[in-house]
């Protein structure tokens, strides 16, 4: 079974992105991007909610490509339409043992990709293990909150925080299952 | 002009309390409670919503005393009635002038103690200077916000960060005034 990881980007006040998806305000290069594509390097399988798919559409992504050519991605969705020769998966239920499947079928560590309220339900879940947070140095103050709406809380044991000369931090964390 | 610094504990999802003013998951000792010990010394004034303030009597505070006796202490409310002996001043209005005039006439920096909401006021007004967060290593889901329902958005320059054995980390963080 690989571990879910969930790495994003996050304001202090705890938003992955601003009003309307907008991410214009986060880092787009500089060090602690160049971290992430590393570590996006040893991501297997990319999950994501369909919301979080359909933004890539805004950079010029075509229904059904692959946003991370070297993973299997599978998108969370009973609705979202893609061509028949796609480069994605769609799974429409949400359930524990679908994503268990996702794990063990993974070849190594699975990338929570987002958004937030997908990320919530899987935390709900308890199948979020990792937590990889690129913490910001900026206020959103609206937006999509890290979890969505889930009032779930965990514990979490820290596990490694790094700065960058930026005001980035890189602090991971470690969810503790009942 | 002392600055007005907002010194508080947050999750890592952005949350200051839990749901009822819950801080029962917040670290009550060690070092980083210690640092903070030591900073509230440094600070002459303290400034509050009601709420945070009444927040002390469940600790067996009573009306009208001073939670930080080496401290002015001053809480915003046009409700809270006090007994006519208190060590403690009240003020109904948080306008720029009156904000302005506690800044002046402080003997040191001002601590801005809470709650979320009225700190999101005084940073929707430009009068947060300093943000020392006392990065707490959980997930609270629920509760009140870093910054209550403000939706401004300023500019930060990150200045320091400590990490603690306890999985906390010390983020201080200047607010860039337009």
């Amino acid at each position: 079974m690989h571990p879910i990881i969930y790495d994003v980007a996050v304001s202090i006040d705890g938003f992955i992105c601003g009003p309307d998806g907008d991410i214009s305000r986060f880092a787009q290069d500089g060090a602690v991007v160049e971290d992430y594509s590393a570590r996006l390097q040893n991501y297997a399988t990319a999950i994501m909610g369909r919301a979080t798919y359909e933004f890539g559409y805004r950079f010029g992504m075509q229904a059904g490509e692959n946003p991370y050519a070297h993973m299997k991605t599978i998108i969370f969705s009973s609705s979202l339409e893609l061509p028949d020769a796609t480069d994605v998966a769609t799974q429409k239920s949400c359930d524990a043992a679908t994503i268990d499947a996702i794990r063990r079928r993974s070849e190594g560590p699975v990338y929570l990709c987002g958004g937030g309220i997908f990320a919530g339900s899987l935390l709900a879940m308890g199948q979020i293990d990792i937590l990889r947070l690129k913490r910001a140095p900026i206020i959103l103050g609206d937006g999509v909150p890290l979890f969505g709406d889930s009032k779930t809380p965990p514990e979490l044991k820290h596990t490694e925080t790094q700065g960058y000369d930026d005001g980035y931090l890189f602090q991971e964390y470690r969810v503790l299952h009942a």
